[in-house]
């Protein structure tokens, strides 16, 4: 067995190690052009000619959880995309969200910015049930994610695009229950797979119907969001701030609004990384899964994008 | 039945209004000098005065968790001396802990600062299984932190007086076993009470004990911590970081170097606001509980301090 491992902006040695101490049976190689065909490939934003150099592959291994940018390739016919489903992400993710949501909610950077001041102030606590959450995307993450916001005891609402039943979480799907959705949430959290059917859902339109002091927190892609209806709704007063890991163009070009934008949080796509221990093992024990001829999880719909 | 209403910096008139439709039966008055006696009294940080006046007071329902400053003062014998046990408290404690520590574990004041220059920036993530919190004081308030730290997965560990059985949480208790919790800790995180036997404990000798790159959260008493060991122990890299919200001296002075120290994140002692409406409804129910002679819950031990 021959795999292929093709990651852009990723140090090659330690996967290539982990991978063949994982599979000893295989032959783990880092691509180059002209390369043996492999039968499985381990991938993060490959060439086109990768693929096209590769019509045998049965397995084509994403290492992060979104593989929109993969899915604008030509796949070679037969195989299968998988994604990675946790990989130690869905803490990350949880932990990200909970952490901007909370110094939101608590009013941390107006104490941070007195306290920078030396001004010893007091704000009076907000009430709790007036920061309904609401998780766009119920998938791993998404499930993982409103289950931590739930526990610190906020009113937590979720959506997706077929019905889910979540513990705890006020659940709605598809086009019809999403205005019903946005109404009632005041922080927004976007999970979301970016597929034709979610860029841009967060437009004017969807933000504009947020409960009033809308905040935004967007830990997706970047296309999932209009950047400029974002500005001008927090310019005018519509929206209180946003928290943004992600973008349409990364790194975020210098000049950019949202770098300095004061209401608008911005980090550097560090909500969740793939933690390469995890995945290693998670691809390995999928790759032999195919083998044995088994179902595996994570495996993406191409015609639903996700 | 008479209550008297007597706590500083806090104003009267909702809590008179709140504790007169929760106990229509009762006569409830703010505190003047000379006022009647009363039978019960709702306090926070009340003058010698109030206490000596009061010879009769069955119960004296401090406003907060922690009732160091009133148990410095001559309480009535006879009466009971009741802190809140909840009160909303526990869930803000544990939002507050959980943001500080995911803060610094996942480096976004780095972060921020990168951004504030314009910077996109990279940092390898850690690993949580290095970044053992432990937990001093396993009251309601403690319990729910750590069951919040666990929830992130960090590895939590807690230490008592006494020995507790806290799922989920390694528990450590009494002296003897607090140098192994100490060593097993790299987050150190302070809600005891405030006693003769705690005050100082977070000192030199016990804070150099914590594994390479400690990092204190004091959210209980200022005294707990000895100030110019923290600064110490910073300044030579022993520690990395510190959060704290409380002080020896409240609001903190002007010229204390905790403003201004660059490892020490300051908030003026917000990490748990009492909340008006859930406490007015406890000391209420707790003080008809008594009249009808049944136990309560959150009386203090005097003897033991809290």
């Amino acid at each position: 067995m021959r795999i292929s491992f093709c990651c852009a902006n990723v140090e090659a040695a330690p996967w290539l190690q982990g991978l063949r101490a994982a599979l000893p049976q295989a032959t783990v190689e880092e691509w180059q052009p002209g390369a043996p065909q492999a039968d499985h490939a381990v991938v993060w934003a490959p060439p086109q000619r990768f693929l096209d150099e590769q019509p045998r592959l049965k397995g084509i291994f994403a290492i992060g959880a979104g593989v929109d940018a993969l899915l604008k390739l030509a796949v070679p016919a037969g195989a299968l995309v998988v994604r990675i489903d946790d990989g130690g992400m869905a803490v990350q993710m949880a932990e990200y969200v909970c952490h901007a949501a909370i110094r939101h909610f608590r009013e941390l950077d107006a104490y941070d910015a007195d306290v920078r001041q030396g001004l010893w102030s007091f704000r009076r606590p907000h009430e709790r049930s007036d920061f309904p959450v609401g998780v766009m995307g119920l998938g791993v993450l998404g499930q993982r994610v409103a289950r931590a916001l739930a526990h610190f005891e906020f009113p937590v609402l979720g959506w997706s695009r077929t019905p889910r039943d979540v513990p705890g979480i006020r659940c709605y799907a598809g086009r019809e229950q999403f205005g019903d959705f946005l109404e009632r949430s005041r922080i927004l959290v976007c999970l979301l797979p970016l597929t034709p059917e979610t860029e841009g859902i967060m437009n004017a339109d969807h933000l504009s119907r947020l409960l009033p002091g809308g905040y935004v927190i967007n830990v997706a892609r970047g296309a999932h969001l209009v950047d400029e209806d974002l500005i001008a709704l927090l310019d005018s007063g519509r929206l209180a701030g946003a928290t943004l890991d992600v973008f349409r163009t990364e790194p975020l070009p210098p000049q950019h609004p949202f770098w300095r934008h004061p209401r608008i949080t911005v980090t550097p796509h560090t909500s969740a990384r793939t933690l390469r221990d995890e995945s290693i093992a998670q691809i390995a024990g999928k790759i032999l899964a195919l083998g044995r001829g088994e179902p595996i999880a994570g495996v993406v719909d191409l015609e639903r994008g996700y």
